[in-house]
């Protein structure tokens, strides 16, 4: 039995016989010819069939092809440069039908979105879709093997809970026989666990849920989490220094391996940041868009989605970089666990990162003293004895310690200029979306 | 400030000033002299504390170490031979307290399981379970790169569903807004539609739940699936090539970074397999193991866990082989989704993989067909109704495709000979579990 060849492989073999597998994307029957694009996961090619005497079994097959029917074909691979998609094509001697297509398409290129992720598994079959699934998986790995070669253990947290990670407010509980448990809006408390455990560094990316009931195109009621934690750090800059070293790292393996599929099918050109990223304290940046013409509305101290593109654009103006981190925010505006100040027990030693006028990221060193833990628990209204099975990971030792969070589809959706997390998802879920 | 060096690292140092940092492992504390033994997530230290004049706070703080407690120490490192830990230590210049632990160690190294579990965070402090989850990481990243290198997407799967994805017995229900979802029992529907999405080859390391209420050493409610499926094979055979090459490559990273610590902390000496690993169909199997001496008691045409164990003496009496495939199991007792035999109906092209007399994993062609497939759910007493949402992945193309699923916890349980997954899930899930 011949050897399937991808289409991507075909341009460097010598012409003769080859197989190749995909799916019929279209057909021209014409008189004295046929020809069929076939697609596969790496590319598209032109078959070839001469309407000529004892070449009607094929001829016939090829006029029942449906859009997206699966075929095998066996033929006569041939360079020729007049052929536009790609220099070269196969001229048909043998063709099975794998699967048939329904042949009543149920999305065209400018269906609804809505539409579109009802039939998820024909959008993604898009070479758009399938670059950014590949660009993902680059991005990814080149985070895991960042952290990997520094002897970064990976963490598996349970996603089952006895009770919340994050806010009450946003919980999903679940029936777990008799009594209830919650998924996980993070692996945020079994993260700092890992640090009191001695593992020292560590990451994960897994899936994290939110019952957000909001509709915006940046949320999700279920999204992939790339957290790490990491032990021994002076301040919540440590961190900064890893995280900015870590997407450098990813986005310039995603440009290497996809920066040309990127350019043809998003028009994006992925550029790898320069590090340091510009680190500004959030009161300062506060400042700085003010004196640049925005209005805060709100009556907090946090930044806006609007502050948030007027200091990206001073970033690029001032640093050149996409990237930049807010510092120190007000303990008002962060969770409990994160660590103040000694000298202003005002602000945090917290960041957020930006890219490209977008929140993508939280980190911060966490608070890893019993007694101040307890202590700013108290302060944000809780009681400490809810949260007893956490503090408990620090009654034992705990080294000095922090980390980040942030959405691998977020940072998908700013990587190729994409509108919202139902593009780059590959099954988004929403208060309104299970299924498929 | 000094930089922090590892304790792994204090060997290739000249004699000089270091800084370390970890915990208090043990102290000896003499009239004259004073020994701390510190541990970090790379090793172990013995630090000295000469009780000269002029060094008391030295000494005082020493004396009020408690075990767990989160150090800083400078001191000058020095090579002796005669030091037993490692033929090094370092003599104190400063001491600072992090993080002081409670001084009561609430498990040892004889507390049952269950305490162990209660206080996970100090259990895997040891450098045994530090060397466990080392070894996973390795594990886990050694895979990924074996797919990565050869261009497989990486998916993340939804884990909320809108119905089963397995069984309807095994099902976590949890609360979505006004209606139930489900907890994904497997990515099984989600794996496979990736391959009519024209991903080619696809995988995944996530969670899966399974409302399995029984407390046996295999079983738990939460696990990390390992789980890959590829497109255009032509029997399940397809899919034990590859899954035999990825297990060889994985344990063969593992042996190399990890054999040593292994050795040491499990006495367990890690093989790399040869591959192929033997394929034996089930019924051929059975047979075999009867011919041993073995009764089956249930009546179905399944392996029983005595009935695997027999097996893998067979194979490792026959072939020297820790892995044996049994193969072609009957329709009887697969899912529906298996394929089926064209030559006998009532086989189908799937297998177990039996490790160290363990089944870790099942594979399958899947049926890609509507109308067989449709058929295939009447027959197992199914809705096709049901199962629309699944079926629909397959109307408009599918490619003729297979995967498997594997536990990652069983493969380390049996890689490290371990009684049961608590020891080496990070925090293990079961019917009484859910924290810390």
């Amino acid at each position: 039995m011949m050897q399937r060849t991808l289409i991507s492989a075909l341009a460097a073999l010598e012409n003769g016989p080859v197989k190749v597998q995909g799916w019929v994307d279209t057909v021209r029957d014409q008189k004295k010819v046929q020809f069929v694009v076939l697609r596969d996961e790496t590319g598209a090619l032109q078959l070839v069939n001469p309407r000529l005497e004892g070449r009607e079994t094929i001829s016939d097959t090829i006029s029942t092809l449906a859009q997206g029917t699966m075929i095998t074909v066996e033929g006569e691979l041939k360079h020729d440069e007049r052929v536009k998609l790609g220099g070269l094509e196969v001229k048909i001697s043998s063709i099975k039908v794998e699967s048939e297509a329904d042949p009543e398409t149920p999305i065209a290129d400018d269906s609804s979105i809505d539409k579109r992720l009802d039939y998820r598994f024909l959008d993604l079959r898009t070479a758009r879709n399938n670059t950014m699934f590949r660009a993902q998986t680059t991005f990814a790995h080149a985070m895991r093997e960042y952290w990997y070669e520094r002897d970064y253990i990976e963490v598996f947290s349970p996603k089952l809970m006895a009770s919340a990670s994050e806010s009450k407010a946003e919980l999903f509980k679940v029936d777990y026989f008799d009594r209830p448990a919650y998924l996980a809006q993070s692996p945020q408390f079994f993260k700092q666990m890992a640090q009191s455990a001695g593992f020292g560094k560590i990451f994960e990316i897994g899936p994290v849920f939110r019952a957000d009931p909001s509709f915006t195109s940046r949320h999700a009621t279920e999204f992939t989490g790339v957290d790490a934690e990491i032990s021994w750090i002076d301040s919540h800059h440590d961190v900064m220094d890893m995280q900015e070293a870590l997407m450098r790292t990813a986005l310039a393996a995603v440009k290497e391996r996809h920066g040309d599929a990127i350019k043809e099918h998003f028009d994006v050109d992925i550029n790898v940041p320069e590090t340091p990223f510009p680190r500004i304290p959030l009161l300062e940046a506060r400042e700085i868009v003010q004196s640049r013409g925005h209005k805060f509305e709100r009556n907090d101290l946090d930044m806006d989605p609007e502050g948030e593109r007027e200091i990206a654009r001073w970033a690029m103006e001032e640093h050149g970089s996409e990237f930049v981190f807010l510092t120190d925010y007000p303990m008002s505006i962060r969770p409990f666990y994160h660590m103040k100040h000694e000298d202003d027990p005002t602000l945090t030693k917290s960041y957020d990162l930006i890219w490209n006028g977008v929140e993508i990221s939280t980190g911060a060193q966490r608070e890893h003293r019993v007694d101040v833990l307890t202590e700013q628990i108290r302060e944000k209204g809780m009681e400490p004895e809810e949260l007893d099975f956490y503090i408990e990971f620090f009654r034992y030792g705990a080294p000095p310690h922090g980390g980040f969070g942030m959405g691998l589809a977020r940072m998908m959706m700013l990587m190729l200029h994409q509108p919202n997390l139902r593009e780059v998802t590959y099954l988004f879920r929403g208060p309104n979306r299970l299924q498929p």
